[in-house]
């Protein structure tokens, strides 16, 4: 009997996915425990690889197949998703033709070499030049991609990340976001600050290590289906809900960074081991945006991770690790760890200004990709805006617009899926903890498989099934919005900071 | 301008290598860092990636174009090997239909499965099933490779592992070998074993494992182009000349384990580090063949390892770790080191029986194979031959023919390349101590490199560009024989032995 189109789809599919593992586990390894020398044959078998999924996805076959399994499917809601979410994929793998795809390969890593020596020497002008390329290979490749009707460039590559989501509707809600947080963080910011003084001096990294540790069974994140290892920039990757894996940072003058990052992982790492294990081999094994996936990491390490009744919890145990910590009362390092000020390092930021941080970026890349601002312009326009939005200019270019990593890739349209992850952490956690009484006092006895089974069953278990806002709305009652996230915020730093 | 059949031939091989990287990476993650849960993926992994190699090597474009490509790089000896090699390679994959590749791969991983139930279980009967099937498959396995003419079936088998060997040539030395071995093994077994009391008790695995990686740099191995950890089961794989891993074991009561895994496996490590990196993305990048890769190791671990200079040389650093060994002398130590006795376990063999457990295989092996030993009768025929050649009978099969993992992926016509290995390092060894005076007066310092040195020159910078035994005669002046291994064991352990 011939291969029906959904059995060539479903075998299609399982190469795909087994191919997009062994390049997470390669990336990961990039990371982690590469030998200094094996760079360069690391980047063939990254390029191979890659190669060789382009090749599979952009596969006549695979289109004939997707078209003709529709009928095959009928009826079946699963199936039929897996086929909306590979033809996506494939539309977008078709549109792009080869010679970009490369030109835009040796621009990202040219981008980078650039960028890490423009960055140490705060020179912008030696990033400059790669700037401009990454833009106008990005501006082409958005038009390859096709610009949604109604919308403009910046929403095909938006796409990439959020599907769905547009400018048009993006924009006014980042607006309306700064609109409130700005006056909140003035507020904040004349109140006197949290003491932290007991958080200054050093704090053992082996200890600090130890505690993540102890902290990942206790969340939930299952060490048989994962683990945690260093890296110098914290990151986590799915490489099967069987195998999932997260780093840490540890610095030992800086005793919450670890902490942090640990949870901040720990939340995507939670949302890939939630992922159905029968959608293993399908498409669907996937979040279906970067904003929902956000929302897991940041609802761990903010919504609970910087809750005062986790550091009830926890703070028992921290002093187990640090005997210093034994007589600071849950209460003063729940303020210190919630200390607001205006700051030049988005990663470093607090969750009040975070969102400025991103405003600020989504403006000024938007107005790149539109053509409304040169790259030569670039580091006056984000000093201007910095000072606007944040109320501090910054000295040198490395702590401005040299700081992060994600335009020297030229990826374009990611940043704001940061913001969107903070909004949808605020409003799934207000209707688990609608849903579920008694949520945050258990967090004291270290009670966070409540917590965790709601996600799994609301969002985890839907993989990349539905668009993120409908597994938002199913959830919670409603879209997005930024009215959760404002409630909480501003209910939790008026009582904090008591103005 | 149309691309050339060389030009595609580098395209396909550097496709090929990087393939083989992944694979290598996947493969050693597995052994190490892969967490419980991920095993299902990762096979899928594996299999796609083994596929998609097996679909390149087969395609028919890669044979025209291996075809047409001789005329093009006619006077370039390098090239010329390249494709020879390419071609063996493509000819072996080719002749093997895909129901059996499939049917191989499958019958595997279930008898790496019963195997080790069985072994558990020392119960041979739950292994004899899928000892048979296996030894089936790779019966039909040979007959489609194509016996080689005036050969026999067990010639297509070894000659995957040792291009050109055939049992006509390697019956006769593993005769002569054990030959003089056996009465050898009498002689000494027969005297009083050294003494080796201080090897007994426990010895910190950290300071071990801390050991092993002050020993690495020492010999040669370079840290920066590779890595140490820690395994069930000792490995070595070359990634990249720039990416090689090796692991250890680490038993606290067995000091000896970890260094001597350490040193064998350093030994392959540096054979790969030694790889040329001009054919990073050559097929040529690669050991000619597995005995000639095992003599490496074995020189590093025997010849080098358990001499009286290197011991001179290490006792004070030894004894910085384990402060009760500043009182052992040297020469205290490099008999301890060298212990002979009949044992059951190949692994743990000293290295005058270890030939011994491998003739055993062989023998055994090859009549299965030939179809002169049933698998029912193999546990019996393994006693009466580990009575006669070793002088000891397996109490249980667990300790007999259930001790090795090879049988149990078919594996036969590996065994003896492990014997070739043993001769091929004693007569590189006898060749570098003529041509490198003072060489093992320098090991006292820990004067590794001139020995590196010659390897690197000799072996190592030839990769796959000449058959084995024809790099062993350049380097010695002699081909494959046992008398320079003869000379030193009987020289060696007449002197220690006393007899």
């Amino acid at each position: 009997m011939p291969e029906s189109a959904w059995e060539f789809v479903t075998r299609a599919m399982a190469e795909l996915r087994a191919l997009g593992g062994a390049v997470s586990v390669l990336s990961w390894d990039q990371e982690t425990f590469l030998p200094p020398r094996g760079g360069p044959a690391r980047a063939e078998q990254l390029a191979a690889l890659q190669g060789i999924v382009h090749e599979r996805l952009t596969d006549p076959r695979l289109g004939e197949a997707l078209a003709r399994a529709g009928d095959e499917v009928a009826g079946d809601p699963e199936r039929a998703a897996a086929l909306r979410a590979l033809r996506f994929d494939r539309e977008r793998a078709v549109r792009v033709p080869g010679r970009l795809v490369r030109a835009l390969a040796r621009a990202q890593s040219e981008g980078v070499e650039a960028w890490r020596e423009a960055r140490e020497a705060s020179d912008f002008a030696r990033f400059a030049p790669r700037l401009e390329t990454l833009l106008g290979l990005r501006r082409e490749q958005a038009e390859a991609f096709g610009v949604p009707a109604g919308g403009e460039r910046y929403d095909a590559l938006l796409e990439g990340y959020e599907e769905g989501m547009r400018v048009a509707r993006l924009a006014p809600i980042l607006s309306h976001l700064t609109g409130w947080l700005s006056p909140l963080v003035d507020r904040l910011c004349a109140a006197p600050p949290p003491d932290d003084a007991f958080l200054r001096g050093r704090f053992d990294v082996e200890a600090q290590w130890a505690f993540t540790l102890e902290l990942l069974p206790l969340l939930g994140f299952d060490l048989a289906a994962g683990r945690q290892d260093r890296s110098a920039h914290p990151f986590s990757t799915g490489i099967d809900p069987g195998d999932v894996r997260i780093t840490t940072r540890l610095f030992e003058t800086l005793p919450l960074s670890s902490i942090y990052s640990t949870l901040h992982e720990a939340g995507h790492g939670m949302y890939e081991q939630g992922l159905p294990e029968r959608w293993r081999a399908s498409v669907l094994c996937s979040a279906p945006s970067a904003g929902l996936h956000e929302s897991q990491s940041r609802l761990w390490e903010n919504l609970v991770g910087r809750s005062l009744p986790f550091w009830k919890g926890m703070m028992p145990r921290l002093a187990r690790r640090f005997p210093s910590m034994a007589a600071v009362p849950p209460e003063a390092f729940h303020r210190a760890a919630n200390r607001v000020e205006r700051s030049l390092i988005r990663v470093e930021a607090d969750e009040v200004t975070y969102n400025l941080h991103i405003a600020l970026r989504f403006e000024l890349e938007l107005a790149m990709v539109r053509g409304d601002l040169s790259v030569a312009d670039l580091p006056g326009a984000w000093n201007d805006r910095s000072e606007k939005l944040l109320g501090i200019r910054p000295p040198r270019d490395a702590e401005g617009c040299l700081q992060d990593i994600h335009w020297s890739f030229g990826d374009f349209g990611y940043f704001p899926t940061y913001a969107l992850g903070n909004l949808y952490a605020a409003s799934l956690y207000a209707a688990a903890r609608r849903e579920l009484p008694g949520l945050e006092a258990g967090f004291e006895t270290g009670a966070f498989a409540p917590l965790l089974g709601w996600l799994r069953a609301k969002v985890h278990a839907l993989g990349r099934s539905l668009p993120a806002e409908e597994i938002v709305r199913a959830a919670t009652g409603g879209g997005l919005t930024d009215e959760d996230f404002r409630r909480y915020l501003v209910g939790k730093y008026s009582s904090l900071y008591g103005v």
